[in-house]
C-alpha cells in the first residue's frame, strides 16, 4: 500500500520525476530516516514502472547525482585507506547486502575488542558496546508500552465520545466517570455523570428525536474523526496507513524505504490510530502498533552507533521492536517473540529471540503499569472458562476452523482484488473521499445495531466471556430457573429471549462486518485486520456455541451427547466456541500458525483449550491454503512488488541458473571490466552505457577469470573523487585493481588504483546449479546478487530481482509486477 | 560420552581393527539404524586418532571395502540411467551433505507432484505422501507421552521400592498403595499396608537395628538397580548411557552415528533410566527423555519412505521428537518446542516449528492421559504462588542467578575434567566399578538425611511449595500463632524447630549434590541433568528465601521493607526463591535462555512470576559466559570430537580462505581428476594413494579450470560396478564426465562415462574471501566440502573438518580435538 499511497499528492512533482529524479542521486544520504523531507522526496510514480524498469531507472538517476554534494567533505582522502563517504551504503528502494553488512559488525567488533586491551577507557567502551543491545531493547520495551498504553486510553476516551461525555471531566471515559456508580454491564448506563448527547443537548435520553441526534453525533464524530486521520496521513506522513505489516516484513528482509519507520512516520501513525479506532471503523490496533513499536525501534537506534550505522544490526533491533508490538497489543509476550518469529522476520539469530523475548516482557510490563483497562490485567481479553470440553466437541471446532479457512481465503482474495482495482483505477485518486464514504457506511450501519454500535475489542470481549451468574448482558440472559448457585458453574440452560435477539443482532453484525472490513483494509488510515478478523470469527463461534448449547440442552438424549452431557449439566461453553472461532478467522487471514496458538494460550493462560485452538488453527491453515497460498501480508507483499524473498515456500521447480541469469542466450555478452587495462574513459563509457548495479571484474576479456565484483555506486564515487583530488588523473589513466600496478611504458599518465572497492570475494555458482539451490543461497546469505559461472569462466550475473522475477514466473504470475531490486 | 563408550568392550575386537575395519567397508548399509549387529561393529578406537586422522582411515578402510558384497544385486546397471545402490549415501560417523539431501528430497517430491496429476491412486499417493509428516508426528507424540507415562510410573514404584513393599500388592508404590489412608504428606507413614523393610523381616519400624536394616536394604537395592542398569547398558546398547543430548545435536547438525537412535538403544535406554532412576543416584530423566523421544521418532521414519530415505528429512522429525521429550519431561509443551529450537536443532524450519508444536502437545496430552502423577496435572511441578514479589525482590533473585552462573561455570569444568581423566586414565576400563562405587557412596550418604532419601523430584516438588495451612512437611513448621485462616495466605512468621532442621539437612544435602552430580554425570547409566541442577539451585533459593523471610518478619522495621512488608503481611515466599534458584542454576549449566524461561513459566502458569525468571536466568548466562563460552552439551561435544558447528558463536577472526583451505604453502598441489583424459588405471591410483573423500574435476591439469567434484565412495562404487558388469571396460579405459565422449583413436578401448555421479554445481569460493563468511556458508547451507579458486583457477579445498579445526586453532585449543569429518 505504501508504495501506492505515494501517488496521490505528487501533483506538482510529477514534473521533477521526468529529470529522472535529481533529488533521489545524494550518495551522501544517511541512513537517517527521520527527516520529513526526504520522506516526501520519495516519490517515485509508479505509472512510469511499465517502461523502465525500476533498477535501472534508478541507476540512470544516480548515474546523474550532483557531484557537488561532494564539496562537504574537506578532508582530502587517502584513496588506500580511508573508506569514502558513500561508499557501502544504500540507495533508497534497494535491497542490502547482508554478508556484507555483517561483516562491517564484525570489523567493527574486532576493533573494539582489540583496542579494549589497551585502556581502561577502551574497556569500558567495550562492555558498554556489548551492553548497547540489551539498553536499547530495554528503551524500545519501555517506549513501546507507554505508547500502547497512551493509545489505548486515548481510543477508549474518543469512541466513548461519539457516545457522550462526562460531567465531572471531560477527559473521562465513561467507564473512569462511572467508575464508582458502576458495578455491572448493566448498571452502566444508570451512572448519571454521564451524559449522553441527547441528553446534553435536548435533556432527553428517550424518544425519537433522541435517538436520531444520537445517531447523526454518531456519524458526525466517526466522519470527523476519519477525516482528521487521513488528513494526517495524507499532509505528513503518508508512510503511516495500511497496517504496515508487510512493510516491515519487506524492510526486515533487507530493503530500504527511508522514512517508513521514521519520527513524523510515528507521530502521525500514534495520533491517526487512535483518531481511525475511535471512529468507529472495522480495524484494529494490533498490525499498526507492531508498526509503531518498529518506529520506536529505529529511532531509538540511532543513539548507539553499532546500530544506526548497521543496516543488519538494525534489522535484529527491528525484528526484536515487532515482537514488543504483538506483546503490547495482545498482552502476550511469548506469542509476540514466536509472531516476530513466525511471520515477520527473515534473520532471526538466538540471541535476537533472547533479546526479543525482554524487549516483549519489558513492553508488556510497561503496559500493565500503566493499566489502561482499569483491570491490572496484561491480556486484552482476559478470559476464564470453567467446563472442560469434551472430545465430541472437535467437530464442531474443526467446522469453525473450516470456516475460518474459508473466510480467510475470501478475505483476501477480495480485499485484493479491491486493492488492485483502487491502485489502476481513478478510485485511488480520492482518498479522503473513500475514507469519508466508508465511515459513513460503517457508522450509519453500525449505529442501531448494539453489537456493531460498541468498539470491536468490547464486542470480541463479550463474546469470549463464559456467561456467570453476575453477567447481565443480553447473551447471558438464560432461562433462571436455578435455586442452588454453586459457584460460577451455570448448569446449561434454556435461551431466553435476550439471547434470541442477540443471535439476530450478531448475524446482521456478522454480514456487516464481513463486507466493511473488505474495504477497509487498504484504505488510507492505519488499519490493523487483527481485531477485525477475530471478531468475525468470534460471532461465528459464539453463534455456533450457542446452538450447541441449546442442542444439548433440549436433545441431551441424544447419543452423541449421552455420556458426557447429561441433563442439567454444564457441558457446553459458548465463549470457547467464539475464541475458537476468532483463531480460526485469524489463521485463516494471516496464516499464523504457532504463534496463533500460543497468543490464545496467553489469552487464557491454561493448556486445557490449546487442543481446540490448534485443531482449528490447523484446519483453518489447510483449508485456506488449499485455496490460495498466500497470507493476506505476502499478497499485499507482491501487490506492492517488494522484493520479498520468501522464506516458507520452497521452489520446486527443476530449472537452472543458466536459465536465469543475465545475460540471456542471445543477449550481448556481460558487461565487465578488467582488472589492469581499462582507462577511467573507458570505465566512464560503461557506466554511461549501462545500467547495472554492478559490474565483474576480469583478468581479461578472453580469458573470462574472475577477480572480484565492483559496486556501481563505489566506483562512481571514487572516480568522481579521484578526479577533483588526486593529481593526474585524467581520462586516459589506466584503473588497476590488482595489489600492484601493471607495467606501463613511463609516460602514461597516473594510474588509478581501485582495489580497495573490490568485493575480492564474490559469491559464484556454476551454470548448472539448480535453481532450487540459488533460491536457497540468496534465501539464507541474504544475497544481492551471484556471478554464474562455466568451467572457471565467468558467463553471467543473477540479482535478487531476477531471482524473484523467475519465481514469479515460475508461478505464473507477472514477472514485472517485481518492482525493486 | 558415546564415542568413548566403544572402548571398553572391544577387547576382542581390536584386532580386526588393526584390518582396518572391513566390516565397516559395506557402502550398502542401509540408513536403518535398527540392528544391534551393526551398533556393536562401530567399535573405532579412539587411541588409534593420534597416529591416523580418522577422515584419512576412514577412507583407508572404505579403500579395502570387500567388493563381493556387490554381488547381492542381481539386476544389471545401467550406469547413464540408474543410481547405483551405495551412491548418495553416507559412511558412519560421516557428515552428510545437506544441499544434496534437500535436492533429493524436492526431486521426489517433483516426481509424486507431476505423478498425481495421471491416476487417482497417485492423486492419493500424493494427498497421503503430504500428510504423512503429521501422521508420523501424532504417532511420535503418542509413543513419547506413553513411554515417559511408563517411565514415571515404573521408576516411582521402584523408587518405593528401596524403602519398603506394598501388602495389598507388591506393584503399588508408596502413594498408590496408601491411596484412601492417605490426606496429607504427615499422614504417609501411617498407613498400615505398607511396609517397610524392616516391618517385614523383623517386625518393628522403631530402634537402631531396624534403622540400620533399612539403611541397609536402601543400600542394596541402589546398587542391585545400578548394576543391572550398567550391565544391561554395556552388555546391549553402548549408546544408552549418559543423556544423549550431545549426542542428538550432533546428529540433528548433519552427523552419521549409526544405531544411536535404533531400536536396542530405545529399550535398554527406557528399561536402564529407570533403574537409574530408582537408584537413587543423582541424576534426572529429563535429558534421556529426550533421547528416547528421538529414537521413536527415527524409529517411527521408517515406516515412511520420504523420512526413511533422506537424512535431511529425517532430522526434521528428530527435532520435532526432541520437543516432544522435553514436552513429557516438564509437561510444557511451548517450552519444549523452544527448547528444540534454541538448544538441540540445527536446521529448524518454521514448517518443523508448527509441527513440532503439534508432536509436543500430543505427547503432553497423551502423558496426561495416563496421569502418572495421579493428580491431573500436566505439569511435572505444579506450584502456585499467592503473594505478588515486590521490585526490591530482585536484588535476592540476582544473586541466585550469579550462584547459578558460578555453580554452571564451576560443574562444567569439574565434570568435564573428571570425563576427560576416566577418558584417559585406567579409570574408563571399569565402568560398572565405578557406577557400584558412586551408587554406593551416594545411597550410603543419603539416606541418613531425609531430603537426600526422597527422590530428587519430590525434593524440588517440596522446596518450590509454598507453605499453605494444610502443609505439615518439616519446611512448613512455622511458629503457629494465627486464629484468622484466610484462605491459603499466611503471614510472614517465625519459623519452629522445624525449620531450622531442615534447613541444615538442606545444607548438607546441597553438599552432597553438588559434589556426586559431578561424579554421576558420565558415568555409563542414562543420566540427565536437568533434574540435579534443578535440586541444587532449589536448596539455594530455599534456603535464601526463607532467610528473607526471617529477615523480613524479625526486622519489618528496616528501611528496605517499608512499604511493602509489615508486620504479620505474607510478602516473602520461600518457594518463588526456590523455583528461581532452580531457574538460575539450570540456566548456568546449560546455557538455555528462552526455553529456560518459557518452561518455568509453564510450570507455574502465571506471567506474574516470569520477570524474576528472567533477572535470574540472565544474570546467570552472563556470570556464566564470563568464566567459560560453552554450555555442559557443547562442552562434551567438543570432548568427544564431534564435528559440530555452533551456530551461536560468531566466528570472529580475520582470517581468510587461503589460510584454512589444503593444500598448504609448501605442499604437493591438489590432487585433480580431468574431466576427460585419465584412465581407469591413472584414478585408481589417485584413489590408492590419498585418503581424500573427494576429487575436484577440472578442464585440464594447466587450465585448473574447475567442471565439477566428484566423491570418492561414488568413484569407487562406479568404477567396480562398471569393472564387472559393463563390457569392455579395462585399465586403460578413458574415463570421462563430459556430455559427448572425447575425440580417441579407434583402437583404444571403450570408454567408462561418469557424468552422472558428477556434482555439477560445487560450491566455491574466492581464496580472499574472509574464513567468518566461509564459516557462515557451512553453517547455513550445511556443506559438506568447498573448493577454493583464484581469480577462476581452482587452487584448494576446505573440508567441515579444515573449519572445525581452525576454529579450535583460533581459540586456542587442540585442533585435533576434532576427530570426524
Amino acid at each position: 500500500m505504501a508504495s501506492y499511497s505515494h501517488r496521490w499528492w505528487q501533483g506538482s512533482e510529477a514534473q521533477s520525476m521526468d529529470k529522472k529524479g535529481y533529488r533521489r542521486g545524494s550518495f551522501q544520504s544517511s541512513t537517517s530516516d527521520e527527516d520529513l523531507v526526504e520522506i516526501e522526496g520519495v516519490t517515485l510514480d509508479f505509472s512510469m514502472a511499465d517502461d523502465v524498469p525500476p533498477l535501472d531507472r534508478e541507476m540512470g538517476e544516480f548515474y546523474s547525482y550532483n557531484g557537488g554534494e561532494m564539496n562537504g567533505t574537506s578532508k582530502m582522502m587517502d584513496f588506500l585507506e580511508e573508506p569514502l563517504p558513500g561508499v557501502g551504503t544504500y540507495e533508497d528502494f534497494n535491497t542490502i547486502d547482508w554478508v556484507r553488512e555483517k561483516s562491517r559488525d564484525r570489523d567493527r567488533h574486532r576493533e573494539i575488542t582489540s583496542k579494549s586491551k589497551e585502556s581502561t577507557w577502551a574497556l569500558i567502551h567495550s562492555v558498554s558496546d556489548a551492553f548497547s543491545g540489551w539498553l536499547l531493547m530495554l528503551l524500545i520495551g519501555l517506549s513501546a508500552g507507554s505508547l500502547a498504553g497512551l493509545i489505548d486510553i486515548s481510543a477508549h476516551w474518543m469512541t466513548d465520545l461519539k457516545e457522550g461525555v462526562c460531567l465531572k471531566g471531560f477527559w473521562l471515559n465513561h467507564e473512569h466517570c462511572c467508575w464508582k456508580a458502576e458495578t455491572s454491564f448493566e448498571d452502566r448506563d444508570t451512572c448519571s455523570e454521564w451524559r449522553i448527547w441527547s441528553q446534553l443537548i435536548i435533556g432527553t435520553k428517550e424518544g425519537a428525536f433522541a435517538y436520531i441526534l444520537n445517531y447523526f453525533m454518531y456519524v458526525i464524530w466517526a466522519l470527523l474523526f476519519s477525516l482528521l486521520a487521513v488528513s494526517l496521513v495524507k499532509g505528513f506522513a503518508p508512510y503511516a496507513c495500511g497496517s504496515g505489516i508487510p512493510e516491515i516484513k519487506t524492510i526486515l528482509s533487507g530493503f530500504i524505504i527511508r522514512g517508513y519507520l521514521g519520527k513524523w512516520t510515528l507521530i502521525i501513525k500514534t495520533i491517526t490510530l487512535v483518531l481511525a479506532v475511535s471512529s468507529g471503523l472495522s480495524l484494529g490496533k494490533e498490525g499498526p502498533l507492531v508498526h509503531v513499536a518498529c518506529c520506536c525501534g529505529n529511532i531509538l537506534c540511532h543513539l548507539f552507533v553499532k546500530y544506526r550505522k548497521n543496516e543488519a544490526k538494525r534489522r535484529e533491533v527491528l525484528s526484536a521492536a515487532a515482537a514488543a508490538g504483538v506483546s503490547v497489543a495482545f498482552g502476550a509476550p511469548i506469542g509476540g517473540v514466536l509472531f516476530s518469529l513466525e511471520e515477520v522476520s527473515y534473520y532471526f539469530p538466538l540471541k535476537t529471540l533472547w533479546r526479543s523475548f525482554f524487549a516483549a516482557l519489558v513492553a508488556a510490563f510497561t503496559l500493565r503499569s500503566i493499566n489502561p483497562f482499569g483491570n491490572s490485567r496484561l491480556v486484552l481479553f482476559y478470559v476464564e472458562f470453567h467446563t472442560p470440553w469434551h472430545l465430541l466437541e472437535l467437530v464442531p471446532f474443526i467446522l469453525l476452523g473450516i470456516f475460518g479457512g474459508l473466510w480467510g481465503a475470501f478475505f483476501i482474495r477480495s480485499n485484493i482484488a479491491w486493492c488492485r482495482r483502487r491502485k489502476t483505477t481513478k478510485l485511488g485518486r480520492y482518498p479522503v473521499l473513500e475514507v469519508l464514504v466508508v465511515t459513513a457506511v460503517t457508522a450509519i450501519l453500525a449505529f442501531p445495531n448494539e453489537y456493531t454500535r460498541m468498539s470491536t475489542s468490547e464486542l470480541i470481549s463479550e463474546l469470549f466471556n463464559d456467561c456467570g451468574i453476575l453477567d447481565y448482558s443480553k447473551l447471558c440472559e438464560y432461562v433462571s430457573n436455578f435455586n442452588s448457585t454453586k459457584g460460577d458453574d451455570l448448569p446449561d440452560r434454556a435461551a431466553g429471549p435476550g439471547v434470541y435477539t442477540a443471535m439476530w443482532q450478531l448475524a446482521l453484525a456478522l454480514i456487516l462486518k464481513v463486507f466493511i472490513t473488505i474495504f477497509t483494509f487498504g484504505m488510507k488510515v492505519p488499519s490493523g485486520l487483527f481485531i477485525p478478523s477475530m471478531a468475525v470469527g468470534a460471532i461465528v463461534g459464539r453463534l455456533l456455541g450457542v446452538g450447541m448449547e441449546q442442542l444439548a440442552y433440549y436433545h441431551h438424549d441424544w447419543t452423541i451427547f449421552s455420556g458426557w452431557c447429561s441433563q442439567g449439566a454444564d457441558c457446553i461453553t459458548p465463549g470457547l466456541y467464539a475464541m475458537v472461532g476468532a483463531a480460526a478467522c485469524l489463521g485463516g487471514v494471516t496464516r499464523m500458525t504457532v504463534s496463533l496458538v500460543v497468543i490464545m494460550f496467553e489469552l487464557t493462560g491454561g493448556l486445557e483449550y490449546i487442543v481446540p485452538l490448534m485443531a482449528a488453527a490447523m484446519t483453518s491453515k489447510w483449508v485456506a491454503d488449499a485455496i490460495g497460498r498466500e497470507g493476506i501480508y505476502d499478497a499485499h507483499i507482491r501487490l506492492n512488488g517488494y522484493p520479498f524473498l520468501e522464506a516458507k515456500e520452497e521452489f520446486s521447480h527443476k530449472t537452472l541458473a543458466m536459465d536465469v541469469m543475465r545475460p540471456r542466450r542471445n543477449d550481448p555478452p556481460l558487461t565487465v571490466i578488467t582488472q589492469d587495462s581499462m582507462t577511467v574513459e573507458d570505465v566512464e563509457v560503461i557506466i554511461n552505457e549501462t545500467t547495472y548495479s554492478g559490474y565483474p571484474v576480469v583478468v581479461s576479456r578472453e580469458s573470462q577469470r574472475l577477480v572480484g565484483f565492483v559496486l556501481r555506486r563505489d566506483l562512481i564515487i571514487s572516480i568522481e573523487n579521484a578526479r577533483k583530488k588526486q593529481d593526474g588523473i585524467v581520462s586516459t589513466s589506466v584503473i588497476y585493481f590488482t595489489d600492484h600496478s601493471p607495467p606501463l611504458p613511463p609516460s602514461s599518465p597516473s594510474m588509478l588504483k581501485l582495489r580497495s572497492i573490490l568485493d575480492l570475494s564474490p559469491f559464484t555458482v556454476t551454470d548448472q546449479t539448480p535453481m532450487e539451490i540459488v533460491v536457497d543461497i540468496f534465501r539464507k546469505l541474504g544475497l544481492r546478487q551471484c556471478l554464474v559461472t562455466h568451467n572457471g569462466k565467468l558467463l553471467g550475473i543473477i540479482t535478487k530481482k531476477d531471482v524473484l522475477k523467475h519465481i514469479a514466473q515460475m508461478a505464473n504470475q507477472d514477472p514485472d509486477s517485481i518492482l525493486f531490486n
